[in-house]
């Protein structure tokens, strides 16, 4: 019988699994380190994917997510922080040169959307906003039941979009980007910066890590510098999605991502900003917003979800 | 033979012009005062349809363009500025039960850029970003060959999208949107804002009109005050761009509307600002750049184009 491969590139581990067609549940399902002193990359990858095909079972198809920027229509990865070797590195080409079958490739974050519209929390609606909030922020859109690419496969970076022009400095070198104040890098560097004033009373400053997550747990323990971490950074993410709604006009907002899990520390404040923030009441009439149910397996499943659309 | 009707409900007139199908050139074409102290307006409105049927010809389709918000799936109109009378106004059944036949509706700004995809400056390009500047900034966007609406067709509105969280207030009374910082109106508003400050000089401070257009005329006899609105609208107009690419990753940008004209003196800071807040040159390779081809007609072309569409 036929089967497909998915693969997750990504910033830890890159994952690879085989599926029967219509099916979730991987037959096989194996990891890698991502970074090691080992043979080269992509030799790994080869070997990967190898491991996970089943004995007797024909390989149909592969699908690749992996972040961005990169090019789904040529096939080309134009440069992924975690692989720094591959520049323009033409990926679907190489495999498909290997295996001699269909290759797809995908931005991960637009995957991830893609996945959870199939398999996850955004079944059925055809209309969907996706938000992973982590390190970085990163989107998926779903646009009538078409997912958002744009030209070359460049499109719903919507972690890349400016809320506050000349805010803070974002990863990418630009100025406040939603990216810049609503990620996990938002909330530590905003710590950061409010102990270098010496009046700053915050338990964070005999703190041994001042990570998103540390800071979370101290937010949980009543620490107000915390607090108003977490709170700032749901602030602009309702300004943030209060924007994506008047331009996507979804029925559903999936959020997924390590800082989405602190909910409770984020809710009141990203409510309180949609709220103030919405042109009219029809967006928010009948509007979902949940987390992500795929977890860990959204890069993979967006991929399966790949290959069953182009396949 | 059969014909179709175009209605655009504008803000100083209601324009009608009938079609042959495939065909842009009006076969009659007529408009009429939006505001008058006549009977019903929908009264008028049917008039001025009757008036544009030219003789033994058969009325197949009619298509409006409307200013927002109105819900396209349901043929009702929330609420226009423009005819304060229609609150949740049923248009398309009210015509449909009049004429008996099929009866689109959109937003104006939506199927502008429909318009222009279809008969304008955008053939040819199915990822396509169009952006009207004038009184307020209405949006309009082609992805993937699929107008861009949303599940309520509330979707597009790149006007009220925050740009400076918490900046100045726009027309519809939430602040930092794209058309509270480059809109007419935002550079009006700006002149008026520093003329408060005694120590502004300015051409501008003796002149009977501070209008958008009266300021554009200052800045081009070398007015610093109007020089430095325009300038400023352009660099936010940069950035809004900037997003709407990062979002969109379309092949064209389409700018309309009034305040666009005035390129001469928003065009060196929006290059400047966009070049500068761009996420990759990859967004800025083989995009068009360019004004609206259809001008005034661009909304009725644009409900042409549905009707066109949809049949």
């Amino acid at each position: 019988m036929t089967i497909y491969i998915a693969v997750d590139l990504g910033g830890t581990h890159i994952r690879a699994a085989s599926f029967r067609p219509t099916e979730t549940e991987p037959l096989k399902h194996q990891k890698i380190k991502t970074r090691s002193k080992d043979e080269g990359i992509f030799e790994r990858i080869l070997h990967l994917i190898e491991d996970v095909i089943p004995e007797n079972e024909t390989l149909a198809a592969i699908g690749i997510a992996a972040p961005g920027p990169l090019n789904p229509r040529t096939g080309v990865i134009l440069n992924t922080p975690n692989i720094p070797a591959w520049e323009n590195f033409p990926v679907v080409e190489k495999l498909n040169a290997h295996f001699n079958i269909p290759v797809f490739l995908g931005n991960d974050a637009n995957l991830a959307a893609l996945g959870e519209w199939r398999y996850g929390a955004g079944q059925g609606h055809d209309h969907l906003l996706y938000l992973t909030i982590s390190t970085g922020v990163g989107g998926g859109v779903i646009s009538d039941g078409h997912l958002l690419e744009g030209r070359d496969g460049l499109g719903a970076e919507l972690g890349h979009v400016t809320i506050l022009a000349d805010g803070p400095t974002c990863g990418c070198g630009h100025k406040g980007h939603l990216e810049a104040l609503s990620s996990g890098t938002a909330i530590a560097k905003y710590v950061r910066e409010k102990l270098k004033d010496e009046k700053t009373v915050s338990s964070l400053r005999s703190s041994a890590s001042r990570s998103a997550k540390a800071i979370a747990k101290a937010a949980r323990a009543g620490d107000p510098l915390a607090l108003s971490a977490y709170q700032r950074a749901g602030k602009y993410l309702g300004i943030g999605i209060a924007s994506f709604l008047h331009i996507f006009n979804p029925s559903i907002v999936i959020l997924g991502g390590g800082v989405s899990q602190s909910e409770d520390l984020l809710y009141e404040s990203f409510r309180e900003s949609l709220q103030k923030e919405i042109f009219g009441p029809a967006y928010l009439e009948n509007l979902s917003i949940t987390t992500a149910a795929l977890g860990d397996d959204a890069g993979l499943l967006g991929a399966l979800a790949l290959v069953e659309q182009k396949i």
